[in-house]
């Protein structure tokens, strides 16, 4: 069965106090929404049509940058979720199969929950997930089951009898149903209600009323949390982290202090590895087995092998591919440029658009030159390399293989294989004036102090 | 009506284990006894005198560093409360207007509760500061209030009744009367006790007796809370920390792992700027909407503009203006020097004593030599200024708009308008010496492993 | 009386999902076997003897590491602790004395407990450490002690009867005999059960048959916690850091946010120090009082005297030795190094293989090139010497007494005394070129955008 998903990401989220649409703000490096359709993609899309309202360019962007086929759809007026559903008719003109309806702000559906609700779909014509609530004093719509376990009703809180408030199965909102009845059903939503909204929820009635059945998938409390405010985004970064720190325990990474640890949603470790104190990863980052990813280091979109040890106090940033047994250390900024097996960038050093051979050594404060203003150029270095400390590579440039540059050379043209670059002024050493220079400025200052009086 | 604070700052605080005075020991980046003249300024006093003893010289720096009209009375020998605020006599000699007892050491009392003080004053004589315990077997004084609500006694703990240790109700120490009639009490209270001590806590009992009236102002017990050694330093700090990251994130900040951010008491940030992990304010900062403080960001004295983004790993020090859309990368020192609009440090550098103009950048491992020694000089950088990597700019040293410098230059003159500067010895490339040098050193080796055998 | 130390240290671990045999992997940045030698060494062994299988020569390695003397038996089949106690028994024949079998991923067993065992060998032939367990349902072998405090019977919880099981005395698995009884005992230890395993907790019903009494020392049960896990793992060291914080604020020290914290296992702070946040401690440092260690330092293998500022951002590496009132700034590496009194290394710099005089100051961005590919050597800095920014010192070199370096100077040669070292190219300023070249920059972006169009 083909399915479509339709992402609700219309909302501003005044709540949020924020410029940047609701759906945008981001948990553990990935916008809400990219973490509602990574979980969506667990039924295998067909189509994916996001709602944008509020931002709506950016939301597409951020949509179509994480999956380019993404569609969007503008709701240009928020008049209840409804309303958003029915934006998708067009896009879904002639579309067979299912439509899955997923919120934008609500980032903690498992994919199991999404397959589970695909799966009921051959017993129900409409199928609605739902959650046992802890407290029962939660004001969230219930769900009315019958005797055979069919949904019958979903009555609002304050609509509710005591009697049906007792029940703990609450509405998450999220809906899957054949895409042409979920169109026709949401067609004939009214909004005669105290906030004149359409409101989804009330295709369940009307599916009912027009013979259809409806059935419910639950899952875990947890799942359907939903972020209207910074302190709920503050909340779901930290569950997000800590069941992220759990997890790469649990599967055999080494975390020293697992609380001081920032991981994005897509980090992927290696069993076998240690995480010292106080590592942030961004997005984009896989590190093999038996790496060592050392304090204070910052890692995005970047690749460490086997044996790497990364930091204290290194920054890889995207692009930046170690391979085996590579040292990147302390003060050390690499972007965009593979370092080979062996290959060592020690201390104080930026390494950027640049090719380092295996085994080659990087001196202490070597910049690679890669910007003219304008225009970014590659530094190519060779095998076996020796880079004297304080090297500027001014890209373009290429090294040879058991090349050499002499400590503070400005490198400006290729060095052959085996050849020493050097450009370095002559030592002076002129005698007695820096005893002179300091007594000089001692003096000047006597004078000012004095003058100061 | 005037009002004169009066803060107890003469402690040694033994329990401390420090060299350095009681109040001066920090919460947030300010000393405690700060923290008690900030709540203080919320009554709008026309006078603080801040009675010290114990490392009197520096008490008196700090408080007059954070209020230059702060005066400081001297108690050479500690006997007590009573006997710390007689200090203020002299002090306080025709002084018409209420006085506030405040403590150096409790940090936490809310400017509100403050005001409520002073307002009270016009009920009753003496106003005391009260607070509801949680635990009633803490054996602290109890507040005795007859069924007007007139403060009648403050028993000590130990001399309490059962009864009246059931009372909840508890003696703060924080009192406001009549500046004269508060000199007169304490006049009046005697050594005879156990501890041959001075207690401002009899001046009620005194007062009765006189015919005034007394009452009681409430507060929370947590506003109530002083510091005796470390490991409640720790905990008030702590506190602190969670109200101060609560009410961050209430606001509209965005905070990524808020557990890992440390404020200073001061701290303003806009709503919708986003704070990456590890970031440490201290003192003085100002960061405007819209801004990013990326992680291990450590910031002090400085203001940050809307859209620009600091760090990875910048460290912005006292004097450093970032204005609108300024990009301060990873291991970047920026100390007492304006980075204008669109400008750039990315990488290792070190701007101090200096000005950057619009839409500047910075290249990679740039200097600013302001130290001779002895005397700080400064660093002038014009607009759309490309500076080369490893630039040295030997201050004070002025660089025209639309110049340039070659990578690697020390640059000792002035640069005039749209010139370029360079210093730089021509590159040389030795044939096959690298390929030699290296042969040399790896025969010397073996020899010596030979050797060592 | 002697005491020999046998430690069990063979398993593999498989738990662990890690090529490191268990006892190695780190809490607190010592091996869990460092930590049961260091536990021991307070009953001042006269013999250690570590009984290794997995990764035996790694083991070895890191016992020798810890304790030169430590005599390594090899256990080549894991066939239960009976067994591997039995490995011991060549190497201790003809000890006279008393044998402690301790287990080297137990890591919190606390030395005044071993002392306590040792004492109450005076009492019993075979003496069991016990802890009393908070959770009765806990599967622990129960402990059998008769009216008179006598030990009768050790009973695995599954054999245990429901009286049994309600008593909370468990058994840790630490033993203390005479040597020659112990070995005598193993030997006579069978593997007829479930699992074919010889346990030495069958020794006490043994000791018992043979006329021997036996008696339990009692521990806290934390002191008894096992790792077996990267989630036990996580978990000891988390326990650990919270003691070692808790005990350091006690003591004195100033934690701003002691969770952000890591220690090592023999951190040493003094009182009245201040550490800010984020600083990790790894093996090896000493830090004297009335320091101040900066946020988001990183210190290994030094010491820090009184009155010296480190960090932010400072990296000090094993070998690094602060005198009284020095200063390490940010992105400054230091390694086996010493810096005289009143020394400074403000910014950027690596300073290594070095020693730098009394009030010398560094300048920014300086370097000591002491690697040259192959061999490492010294530089040797003067007292009062002015080291110009971005000098590369290329070791080895001496620098004399108030010298000094221009900024950007190579230096390859000695400085004498008093004499300044330069080697510069001269300033060029060439007019125009910088406008020139942006406008050759801009126009040839120009055509690209428009080629690409």
């Amino acid at each position: 069965m083909s399915v479509a998903l339709i992402i609700l990401a219309a909302g501003k989220g005044t709540r949020m106090q924020s410029d940047l649409p609701k759906v945008l703000h981001e948990v553990a490096g990935a916008p809400m929404l990219v973490h509602a359709m990574k979980a969506g993609a667990a039924v295998d899309p067909a189509r994916t049509i996001v709602v944008a309202g509020h931002g709506a360019e950016a939301v597409a962007k951020a949509a179509q940058g994480w999956d380019a086929d993404a569609e969007v759809v503008l709701q240009t007026e928020q008049l209840g979720t409804g309303h958003a559903v029915a934006q998708a008719r067009e896009a879904l003109a002639g579309f067979e199969g299912d439509a899955l309806v997923l919120y934008g702000d609500t980032p903690f559906i498992r994919p199991e929950t999404l397959e589970a609700m695909v799966a009921a779909r051959a017993s129900h014509d409409v199928v609605v997930l739902g959650f046992e609530v802890a407290d029962v004093t939660a004001r969230y719509g219930r769900l009315i089951e019958d005797a055979d376990g069919a949904l019958t009703e979903i009555v609002e809180f304050k609509d509710a009898t005591d009697a049906q408030r007792a029940i703990p199965l609450c509405n998450s909102g999220v809906i899957a149903a054949d895409a042409a009845l979920l169109m026709d059903l949401v067609a004939q939503v009214g909004n005669e209600n105290a906030s004149g909204e359409y409101y989804l929820t009330d295709i369940v009635a009307l599916a009912r009323a027009a013979g259809k059945s409806a059935g419910v998938v639950r899952c875990n409390e947890a799942e359907t949390l939903g972020v209207n405010s910074k302190v709920e985004l503050a909340r779901a970064d930290a569950l997000f982290q800590a069941a992220k720190r759990a997890e790469m325990v649990a599967d055999g990474v080494t975390l020293q202090m697992s609380d001081s640890v920032y991981f994005a949603h897509d980090t992927h470790i290696g069993p076998d590895t240690v995480v010292e104190p106080h590592v942030v990863f961004g997005p984009g980052v896989t590190v093999e087995n038996g790496a060592r990813i050392r304090a204070f280091s910052h890692l995005e979109g970047c690749h460490v092998s086997r044996g790497a040890v990364v930091g204290p106090y290194a920054r890889l940033r995207p692009g930046a591919e170690l391979a085996e047994d590579t040292k990147i250390g302390n003060f050390v900024e690499v972007k965009n440029a593979v370092i080979d097996e062996g290959a060592k960038v020690n201390h104080l050093s930026y390494i950027g658009d640049a090719h380092v051979g295996a085994r080659t050594n990087i001196g202490a404060g070597t910049i690679t030159c890669n910007y003219d203003g304008v225009f970014k150029h590659r530094t190519t270095i060779g095998q076996d390399v020796f880079i004297g400390s304080n090297t500027m590579l001014v890209a373009p440039v290429t090294l040879g293989d058991e090349s050499m540059t002499a400590t503070g050379t400005v490198v400006t043209r290729d060095v052959p294989e085996g050849d020493m670059a050097v450009a370095r002024a002559r030592q002076d050493n002129k005698p007695g004036f820096a005893r002179r220079m300091f007594e000089k400025l001692k003096k000047k200052k006597a004078a000012q102090a004095k003058e100061s009086k």
